[in-house]
């Protein structure tokens, strides 16, 4: 499959008469795509049952006239100020009871069935109007879920909805309390209506309190995709996307994703790096200006996934943003690495995101691949570098992986109740793990927790899995690699209890963790042989193998031949010695690449990416700084 | 009087056929108590009126015939879902205004008074049903008040109440103005309904405002537990305790236990390490496993004094906990190790906290004696150690000490609402004065504020006592020893104004504070002879003598023979000299002991306890890590 | 003109029988001014209507025939319990929709227009009573504007005002949402009553909405105060003057100036260090009881243009404040040194605040002149020195000055709303210009927006200015010095939007900025021969001249002879080389002092103030710690 360039473009933002130039340019520039529609609900329909569709006719006129494909999207991410009169109520509530209001975007509670059926109907009315439009090649359903923490609302249709769920969930009080534990502080229920959302209580909330008021928001989420996914599927055969973000995980994208056709996800190296991911002081000054060297990677493989192998990068970050605490420009060159390392990793389109820089209103120093004054900005000549490389480059091929990872969001949501250690945090973990994979060169797969079937893989890891689920315990006792299970894996009940037996419970593995602790950042427990475990470490007890022992002598990886379990979280020159004495075990070939230096393989290339600010040079190719390199393993 | 250990046990939590076993297994290892009841108020009252005492009768029996004495304690921490339904106003309200809701514990106001009526009618049916079972052996009433922030309330009820209690204090707004200064900021009022509460004012609120705010919420606390114990005292003989926290300042714990007969608290050395204690990361690094080495004696001295002589420990950390930052497991022996330093200080009992891990519920993830699945925890092994100790050693007699701290809950308050400096708190400044005299090798007595009799000491301090009580400051006239009053003592008058003349008035000693600095924690004020303060600094004048000076020439240390004022808060190093210098004039011994060692002589015996996680060595004895050391002094 | 001292007063804390020692001890000290009144409505007005002025005109009689000049301050700044009672609605609401209550001071909304009305009452009313009076010889109205953030309220009255204020101003929605850029989101209003305040918002508010509610809050203060200045000019000439903080931007000073005759303001220069000035740790601890060298210069500059020529110090710190997180006692000397250097910076008058430390309320840790005691507290005998010294040393003359800082208001807003880099703000900004300026020696005025006329000064810097105003961009057309603009100047239009073409628009220059960046406080870009800009950087393009470069070989500096742009923020080193360099290029001479040495030329004299805690040694001088040396010009 060729790979495709696209751009994010509002025409509603300039004169009508600058549409068709626009158009023009960017498939000068090799673009393929262009997304517009999202934010546009005021320009569509600006009073109740008023539309004005027909700007939104001739721009995607012009635009699919000049040769482009439009991605559509609908616009229940900024519903109008009327829909607020309508509906005072729909506004979400933060955790402090405070109404999240309107002026910004994201103005809505996932839990408000009015608001939920405004959705449906502008949805259903695009879908009537552009399903069959030759022009739109794909449907974007709102925008970016979960941005802004807006999952999660404290509002009293939320409240009532949690009621709901939980009565259909558990059928009685009496279940509810057992399944809880709710006999532990007297916080037994009668009613279902006596049970508030889990905010402003005097101590911690009961945990699997929390644990269902995660479900339950997630649900609604999946909920209210699903319905505009209803409506545009009576319309149009063409592909329903969403636009996920990095480091999210407040609803269950795999849910979500089941009932869309592509993940796409907005791809911000330089803001992410800024504003929410670890790193020590020297580590950030280093990538500055390209992004974490694995943080793309860890998502691109993730909405792969997520996305059932068909994924996006719906936007791209093209230059410096607005929204992250410090927004330097990107290295030179990062714009075409980004687009090359997404390809590589499946994705099917990049989109730059946006076209031209808006002069006004909150992302006005967001930077496009045009200036505001039309100059074009320094990523468009980047964008047409790569549209020039597609051309040259055959086809390569879909993604292979030797290791997996398994990502499970209510286990996050888990952990989030009952961190236990301060630094414990779900994401935290599973990027560590992915991290040491990649560090030593290997294509990795990102699994949903239910998966059924490893055949595929030599090396599987799962850490922070609450319990694992029956499908992917019957395919870890049927998997002949090595499975690494652990930290925090299979030692919790459904409702986020411990089970008795004390877990994990791996097929053929008599082990279980008798004993579990958190440290501070700084204080380690050091291993036999060198290395250390960090902020947590479990202590195993059993019949079952010690591969690995602290200094102390206790077991730090325990098992059988093929399942094994870590016993806390390892440093990453820790983790890269685990990873490459299990792969020697299982005869997969690992590299030591220089710092900054990833690779990745397709089908028929290996490509090269240079994060670091300096040249590299590797195996006697010496790759500048942002460079992409790529050689034909065929 | 020989020392016992018990446990926390929640018969609710466990099926009942599972009881006699428990309990037979905690006689075997040693135990003679058993705490029971203050949680499960639901399952005595599952709804209003209706009662199931018949499970808590069979409890009381099977664990009274195995032998133990039973603690109950009255479930009036954790009221009912159904009681906030009857009450929707019992709850308390955060400084920000919002209520503090169902969901975990502590959830009630102890301004209610139709709440408060609430316990008054469980406490009087629990002590009319078991007050004369021959098994209940002592009562707890309530748990860990403030714990949680929970003194403080700002509600209606709270209002209401204070208004209520001001005018019983000043009789008029005219007073009240007055005692206030309320003529700084035109803040006079004209009646006590004009008086809000001390929160969200625009600016601080004026400091009498703040002090009364606390004084009130403190006596509410004060009569919440004597409306219960009142209602026990009409049904039982046996003792009423409450257990009281660490570093807890939000009430004033002497008036509480004017009211009870012994004074128990609840010892988490490792928890209020993590959580609640000042340290370099050094420090904390290096007794991360065991607790700050001076933290539980101190709590000790304290509650023994509260307790009028009379202490326990209700409730010992036996492994991780749940509710700290970071959670890490004991040393081996610390289990020991704390119980034995409790019995030092005067402990009459030790109850670990809790029998049986949890598997459900906010703190399941907090250490027991034994894990969920029943296997013994490793503190099992050392409580039966304590126990067969007991047996040994002969009783260890009461504790006597030569030095004294004056501890002022009041003076907490005022400091609080006036610290003049970031970090100027009570706590902090008699900690390092208690830490002080400790590190010397001192047996030391904590005093309140009102005390009238000095004479069995020798050295005394009384840092940060807002204004000298009477009795103390006539018995202070009449001390043969040395006492050491400041920095921050007695220039202040009973409504945290500044008297004139000028403080403080140490009888006999001419001297005032002319002018007070504080200092952020790197600058220091350097001291003749080496040594400084930190934080705070009085510059002192008069005619009476300078017995230490600062490198400037001002006085450090100032006073006549018996009576000498500390003009700032020395830094350990300094703090260690002064006390040094002090015990030598005084003819008292004291001693070096090295980082981590820490001794405390009872009527019979010298203990060392080590802290360290290494061996220490002291006069040809060497201590093993977390190891306890007696000698016989008869 | 003599220079002349003074000191705060409150009769009304005082027994009436000390107010003629205290006045004539005022006289002895050599001070001739004394500001009563501004705390005291409810001192004057106790009940609504009911008016006890006899004291008042009692204390005015006995200060006023002492010989002192008395500053009557209208109480606005405090109004009584009853008209809160009166106006429930008049308390501001925070920024999470909480009421800021009663209890302190500036309880009050400037959107209420029936306290706005009260005010006119009691203003007239004063001015009735003591507008001829003899003794009354200027007027402050109201207490530091905006102190406790008091210029933003987020009530019901301010948002009818804003939506008011909006119609006015925009006409139509549609201009509106045209202004703004509502189409982004959107975020289109139909109505005015539609138009929400910006807080509570899912993510940021659209930058001009915020800057819009910026503006109407400050033309509220505005007009607050110009209601009491018109019905005071009814009933008197005496100069009416308000007393500013420092370092608040919060609403326009140069337009409640302009009502007003002198602008005085509050300096505290140790408080503010500790509080809220910028400074490395080493920095704060060298100036920890001097205060930061440059901040008291800055304001006097500042001040001095604000009012028009006309500035005073109507509080000057005498000793150790209570509000700062840390409050040491200043250096001795400090409290003359401050005053000479008000005075050398055109101050007319210093008022000590205050004559005698309250022992009661909030600030009873805030030095005086005479403690609570009245004993002499070490500024007295300081104050006394200077008014001995303003006896012998003839008059200094009005300031001149070489260069000068346009200092924006707006400006700081619309940073504020759109900071783009975390640490990026208006007064930091200027700041840093000003301190290079006048680390270099020279004499320094600062502007307003829309200054005309630049003759009469060779070295202009406008740093941070969002847009050029007409007439000084008229001015900068005709500037023969050199203007060094920038760095982020006229880079946005009026509605916080950015200019197509780009700007700056430096008259004459063809240049702009191409592309924006904010960097972490350790990533520099470094410059070519030395030196970096931090935090912000803008990539410059077009034909001017580029007269210093980065390492990289991109503008640092560009433009035209007069008229050149800064692209980044120097850090200080690099500030002083840029300075050092235009001096040079102008012919002016400049210094390089030792470091905690400034000076300032008079008409008459040139003044070193010796910041430094160590005897500083320049051109043969040796200046004592906190020393002031003058040498005379003529």
């Amino acid at each position: 499959m060729k790979r495709t360039l696209g751009v994010c473009y509002y025409p509603e933002h300039w004169p009508e008469d600058q549409w068709a130039t626009d158009a023009a340019q960017m498939v000068a520039t090799g673009l393929s795509w262009v997304r517009i529609g999202e934010f546009a609900w005021a320009r569509m329909e600006p009073s109740p049952g008023t539309f004005t569709w027909d700007w939104l006719d001739r721009a995607i006129s012009v635009l699919g006239e000049a040769g482009l494909k439009i991605i559509l999207g609908t616009p229940t991410a900024t519903p109008p100020r009327w829909m607020v009169d309508k509906y005072p109520d729909m506004l979400a509530v933060d955790a402090q009871g405070q109404p999240r209001k309107f002026g910004s975007r994201r103005h809505y509670d996932f839990s408000h069935l009015g608001y939920r059926e405004e959705c449906r109907r502008i949805a259903g009315l695009m879908g009537e109007r552009y399903g069959s439009n030759p022009h739109i090649a794909a449907w974007q359903i709102d925008n970016e879920y979960d941005c802004h923490d807006t999952t999660l609302s404290y509002s009293d249709a939320a409240r009532k909805g949690f009621q709901d769920w939980l009565a259909q969930k558990y059928q009685s009080t009496d279940a509810l309390n057992r399944a809880w534990g709710n006999v532990f502080w007297s916080m037994d229920y009668d009613t279902f209506d006596q049970i508030d959302l889990p905010n402003l209580t005097v101590t911690e909330p009961n945990h699997p309190h929390q644990l269902a008021f995660r479900r339950y928001s997630s649900d609604q989420v999946v909920a209210f995709n699903k319905v505009q996914v209803d409506e545009l599927r009576k319309h149009t055969d063409a592909p329903l996307i969403h636009n996920y973000m990095g480091r999210i995980t407040g609803f269950d994208h795999w849910k979500v994703a089941a009932d869309l056709d592509i993940a796409s996800w907005d791809s911000y190296p330089i803001g992410f790096l800024s504003d929410r991911l670890e790193g020590t002081p020297e580590f950030k000054r280093a990538f500055l200006r390209q992004g974490h060297p694995d943080n793309q990677a860890f998502h691109h493989d993730l909405y792969r996934a997520v996305g059932k192998g068909r994924m996006w990068v719906m936007e791209q970050q093209p230059g410096p943003v607005n929204w992250a605490p410090y927004n330097p420009a990107p290295l030179l060159g990062m714009a075409r690495l980004w687009a090359w390392e997404a390809f590589a990793h499946g994705a099917e389109t990049v989109c730059y995101f946006r076209w031209r820089q808006a002069p006004f209103a909150q992302e006005q120093m967001h930077a496009g691949l045009l200036r505001p004054d039309s100059a074009p900005a320094p990523a468009l000549a980047e964008a047409r570098q790569v549209a020039d490389e597609i051309e040259t480059l055959a086809s390569v091929g879909t993604a292979k992986a030797q290791a997996a990872l398994v990502f499970d969001y209510e286990s996050a949501w888990g952990w989030d109740a009952q961190p236990q250690g301060a630094d414990f945090e779900m994401f935290r973990l599973a990027f560590a793990a992915y991290r040491a994979l990649r560090r030593a060169g290997l294509n990795i797969d990102i699994l949903p927790p239910d998966t059924a079937d490893l055949s595929a893989y030599k090396l599987v890891m799962a850490p922070g899995i609450m319990s694992l689920s029956a499908p992917l315990r019957a395919a870890l006792a049927r998997f002949e690699g090595i499975a690494l299970i652990g930290p925090r894996s299979d030692t919790k009940t459904d409702e986020l209890s411990i089970p008795t037996p004390l877990g994990p419970h791996l097929p053929g593995v008599d082990m279980r963790v008798a004993l579990t602790e958190s440290m501070p950042p700084d204080d380690g427990i050091p291993l036999e042989g060198g290395g250390q475990f960090l902020h947590w470490f479990e202590h195993l007890e059993g019949s079952a193998e010690t591969f690995v022992a602290t200094a102390a002598g206790q077991p730090a990886i325990m098992g059988g031949k093929n399942l094994r379990y870590l016993a806390g979280w390892p440093d990453d020159r820790t983790f890269d010695q685990f990873v490459a004495g299990l792969c020697d075990a299982l005869g997969l070939e690992t590299k030591q690449l220089p710092e900054g230096l990833r690779l990745r393989d397709t089908e028929t290339h290996r490509f090269y990416f240079n994060y670091a600010a300096v040249p590299l040079t590797w195996e006697g190719v010496t790759i500048p700084p942002a460079g992409v390199h790529w050689e034909d393993l065929r």
